[in-house]
């Protein structure tokens, strides 16, 4: 089940990937998807406390589960 | 003695930040220093190697030693 959570202070490509590096690299296998516009990363695979982790290492903010 | 390096694909100041955070990261202590415009970091404290490393795995592109 993939679960949608807020991420503030992705502005462009570059940030999406940065995101999507550190989340992989904290879940190996997870699948990341961002929506730059709606400024969210939905991911399978890893668990809310992993997403937490990596998006606040990379220098973003996490937070907390899209409604 | 700090270390000039070229990094393609930053683009933002979010970009930036990760990039900061990912050598910081492989390297505690270390100074960094990203410069947008020229597409180079300066970094005190870390090895090239530490400084590649971090660079690739955050998702950008790590283009050796600037001139």
């Amino acid at each position: 089940m993939a679960d949608t959570y807020r991420v503030a202070g992705m502005s462009c490509g570059g940030c999406a990937r940065a995101v999507t590096e550190a989340i992989e690299a904290a879940a190996p296998g997870a699948t990341v998807r961002v929506d730059l516009a709606a400024a969210t990363v939905t991911v399978e695979g890893a668990t809310a406390a992993q997403v937490e982790g990596a998006v606040n290492g990379a220098g973003f903010e996490f937070g907390g589960a899209a409604a």
